[in-house]
């Protein structure tokens, strides 16, 4: 274990597992953001990433986190890791305020401020800075409804930040099976949410917007690219199988059964028996891995 | 290479590749149908089943292809798998209907009888037995629109025949990455099906219609399982090939973007992309495998 990842595990204090610390850390050393950056994070949600990313940018830089989601929002993914923990304690942050205002409390809590707040109304208001140095997506393209929401707050950011960095899974499994429940899962979701008038945005995946669709979104928004990369996940980053046990659950399936439309339900349908055959031939073994993250720098 | 290919292979005379027929031959061994079996084949299409089928029942037997499909209807896989030959001869048979009676004219033509109809009208009809001994889809289910579509052909044909035999593609990998663009390429065709008015005939799959699907419309017909077999496909059968090239081709691109909604446009451009991606990982040495077959048997 890093001394990095030894430090923030500390201060994220059990309310991050240590493979999504660990994925963090693996975007910001790619992404080489150096001490005293400013930083405007989009999407922070909890603030996984705030908390790594304030402690790599040291006393003198500075994290803002917006998130347009209500601050009594439950984290299905927060939920699922607490009770995966055995000493679940009681009491536990279960809502998007509640791990923000936990997060605000540690010894390098100055160094994150968080806004409930769409980026458009943000950078409009008087709390935003002129210019950051870094505005950053954590895996929070895919929580868009459309590419082409994508494309109006990376046109709002023109001007608005030096460095435009984006990251987000790659639809390709490298070659690694065991990705592949994760993959028809994102896509399963996708599906549901691109019916007209169907969205649910308890759905971690909305859209699945792909690489290429970042990179021709960011260039019509004026954004140069500068660098690609690929990160694979940790061991036992649980995002994937989270993801695919959402797919799975009666809920979700009674959810996917309510098209009026038959050849719509028949392809929902099917795509749940594939994240299920999928993960099913896996074995009883866990052995189901988190998608590959795909890393964009633009200025 | 088995006597019963090279025979098969020779009385095809060159318009269906050996790893079709052996494909077929594999469908046949494990359903293992008696000499001298009145098969009813439904969606028989070019004959590439009916061939084997009417080989293996030897000259008591027969078998009855029927498809619902224009006589002038132009075989994009045949057309692909001309091209790709060496000796691309000229007046190669190019629609249904030439396939269908150049089969007619081999050794073994009379054992097969061609009918161009739906399954409903041709039980209808004066030239339908009373009852056939097996009635057999190969690779048709797909190309239904719908599960619902199935349910009636399956409701049909209780009485009409005293084995049901069906095979279709997996949803399942089992494992071989090599499968996934495949896969990809058929959820990206029914992605595009699905969507109620833009239907387009020319595509193989019209719906995936998964195995428990399959399995729950016909115990609703009435039909009762015996059995269920996986068969692999074999090395060099080409239509997950055949699929991916299509989904990768221009005119599917530009026809795949005529959605009018921005989320389902999205939605099915990440899915050729995805397509893209799993088909460029496996690399240049076109490694590229079918998905494996499916088999179930009622009576």
């Amino acid at each position: 274990m890093s001394p990095d990842l030894t430090n923030i595990a500390k201060l994220s204090d059990g309310w991050s597992s240590e493979p999504q610390i660990q994925h963090r850390l693996d975007l910001l050393n790619k992404w080489n953001i150096p001490l005293g950056s400013k930083v405007l994070e989009i999407g922070c949600g909890q603030g996984d990433f705030t908390l790594v990313a304030a402690y790599m940018v040291g006393d003198q830089g500075h994290v803002t986190g917006i998130d347009p989601a209500p601050l009594d929002y439950g984290l299905y993914h927060l939920n699922q890791w607490h009770k995966s923990r055995a000493d679940n304690p009681p009491g536990a942050p279960m809502t998007l305020g509640e791990t923000q205002e936990k997060l605000k409390q540690n010894p390098i809590g100055d160094r994150m401020t968080f806004y409930q707040s769409t980026l458009e109304e943000f950078l409009d208001s008087s709390v935003s800075e002129q210019v950051y140095d870094y505005a950053i997506f954590v895996h929070s393209v895919w929580y868009l409804p459309s590419a082409d929401a994508l494309l109006s707050m990376l046109a709002a950011l023109r001007g608005r930040t030096k460095h435009l960095l984006i990251s987000e899974y790659s639809l390709d499994v490298r070659g690694d099976i065991a990705a592949l429940p994760h993959l028809l899962a994102a896509i399963s979701q996708a599906e549901f949410n691109s019916r007209g008038s169907a969205l649910d945005r308890g759905d971690n995946v909305q859209a699945i917007i792909s690489p290429p669709m970042i990179c021709a979104v960011a260039q019509k928004a004026g954004w140069e690219l500068q660098k690609e990369d690929i990160v694979e996940s940790p061991e036992g980053l649980e995002d994937g199988r989270w993801e695919v046990h959402r797919v799975l659950s009666e809920e979700y399936t009674l959810r996917s059964g309510s098209s009026e439309d038959a050849s719509r339900q028949g392809f929902a349908s099917a795509l749940i028996h594939a994240v299920a055959e999928s993960n099913r031939a896996l074995g009883p073994s866990q052995k189901l891995r988190t998608l590959p993250t795909w890393l964009g720098s633009w200025v």
